[in-house]
């Protein structure tokens, strides 16, 4: 691992400019910084592991809430902190937004930030940072997300495949075999497993998936007003959502217009966000045990930080019943009490 | 979870008679012995974790050499002892036959002999515990194998889809596009992973493969004399192999025959076992990291131990350039000294 001995000879500057300019000392020119920056990355240093500070963990958050109990991101977050503060790491967490990754590289960032990892949850496949992620050199844990070939990033989630299994087979063992899905936009790519994950379990199962049984659309409105009146007239009994806020949509979307839940059409949910207990009916749906997933976010980031380098590490997901779904309606009326 | 009282009440014996029953004992038949062991799986007990002594993890090894430091499993086991005994664990390696498996029930195995957990390695799709795995309660960790559903049980590997493109990215950038691939037969999971990566891995880097430029044999003289003459008549310059041993044998067949490694034909492997090093030339591979494998495999079960529920946790593949492979081949008489 590179010293700042190492930087200085290589840029031909003394060993406390390189000091100052990495803690930002205010005599070092910008464009001093900069080259002692982007030397640093190259040469691979890091401010990481010293035994004698904590070392730091950045958590960065983007279009995901995490602030109170109620939030996805909250648990995710404490998981992580209580495995991560007893084992000596420092936690903050990062508002990431836009012009922030526009401005700086990732690796100068976490290099002039003193960060040995970091933690992202929320980033879609648009982010500047994406594209860094393909070669950085500081420790990853990507949510939700995939990069490949990166033996410094690991992807973390709950397993897609299994997921969509277990709901189409417990729909299935309700007497279902007209089973829809929809979807937000696949430009996501936890969205995209899900809705591929959703043909391989149907054929699992035995059951048929023409492509029209399954709709995705960027806005909610869109997707139900779209989608919805063809799973219908297909002759789905049950609709798999790709998250719980489609879910949740689709269930006051089906009411207003005539039809009841679960009697007239069974919905499940994805996430088991804390909404689910009180829609009405309470959404069935799959969970992602959040806890655990920050738990989980912590054991790569020190695998990484130890120079095991984890390219994945999925958690089993959970069948969560409530009452949104329930034995598939024989009723040859029901659709005729569907208002478009 | 269950207690010997609960078994006892439930079977309406004395609590010594189960206690008996677990420890061994004589003087309590072989019926009786058997109903507790199966009241014990069914209600969930388990010696697991007591605070008063060393929980015990069985490693089970079956058609894997592990005794020599140059045999595959060697590593595999010396990481997972290096990670569970420092934690408290207490590792014992148990040939595993197939007589084992058919007289025993997988649980009922780990209550009599009073483990916390089992990690496999070697196990084929065809072993009879391999059904027991869809519904064991024993926390249980797979090496290079697949079960889906079951939160008990966690998958390990390394990820397939990253370490064929690799393969076939590193080879393209040779000059190679007509690449060819060989294969064990496909019956085992962790073979058909790679076959199937292989396709994914040539679309992805814009080559075209047709399904007759890849070929799985059981046996690899088989696999050679049926494949290689078509792979080499459709004009490969490059073959990747599904292990080792295959690419071994691959570069002996060929030499044999008339072609030179690797300005003739490149020859890549995958595995990364002790022998790559040694044959001539030595072989360019894919590197599962065995040692980084076992640490892993200890996380996976103390995970799995403490409540977090792992699917799969899948290491990054590396490839390791030895001499096998060089620039494609233009030469256009180098068919002509193939003698099949």
């Amino acid at each position: 691992m590179a010293t700042l001995d190492d930087i200085a000879r290589s840029l031909g500057v003394s060993k406390s400019t390189v000091s100052k300019a990495l803690s930002g000392a205010k005599d070092v020119s910008k464009a001093m910084r900069q080259a002692v920056l982007e030397k640093a990355v190259e040469l691979g240093y890091s401010r990481g592991i010293r035994k004698s500070t904590a070392p730091r963990i950045a958590v960065f958050v983007i279009n995901m809430e995490y602030q109170k109990p109620e939030d996805f991101g909250y648990d995710i977050i404490t998981g992580f902190r209580k495995a991560a503060e007893p084992a000596g790491f420092q936690v903050e967490i990062i508002d990431l937004d836009w012009n922030m990754q526009e401005n700086t590289r990732y690796d100068e960032y976490m290099v002039y930030n003193n960060y040995s990892g970091g933690l992202f949850l929320g980033l879609s496949l648009a982010d500047p940072w994406i594209k860094d992620f393909e070669t950085c050199r500081t420790p990853t844990v990507l949510y939700d997300n995939h990069v490949s070939g990166n033996p410094n990033v690991t992807d973390l989630g709950v397993d897609s495949v299994e997921a969509i299994k277990l709901a189409v087979g417990y729909l299935k063992s309700l007497g279902h075999s007209k089973i829809g899905y929809l979807s937000s936009a696949l430009g996501a790519y936890v969205y995209l497993q899900r809705y591929q994950a959703f043909f391989r379990a149907m054929e699992a199962c035995g059951l048929e998936a023409e492509p029209e049984i399954a709709g995705d659309s960027y806005h909610i409105s869109a997707c139900l007003a779209t989608h919805l009146p063809r799973l219908l007239n297909k002759g789905c009994t049950a609709v798999i959502c790709s998250h719980d806020i489609l879910a949740h949509s689709l269930i006051i979307h089906c009411k207003d217009r005539g039809l009841r839940i679960p009697e007239d059409i069974s919905i499940l949910g994805f996430d088991d966000i804390p909404l689910c207990r009180y829609t009405t009916p309470p959404l069935t749906t799959i969970r992602q045990n959040r806890t655990d997933l920050g738990k989980s976010a912590f054991y790569a980031m020190s695998s990484q930080l130890n120079g095991v380098s984890l390219s994945s590490l999925m958690l089993h997901p959970e069948l969560v019943q409530r009452s949104s779904c329930a034995a598939a309606s024989t009723d040859p009326d029901r659709l005729s009490r569907f208002r478009p």
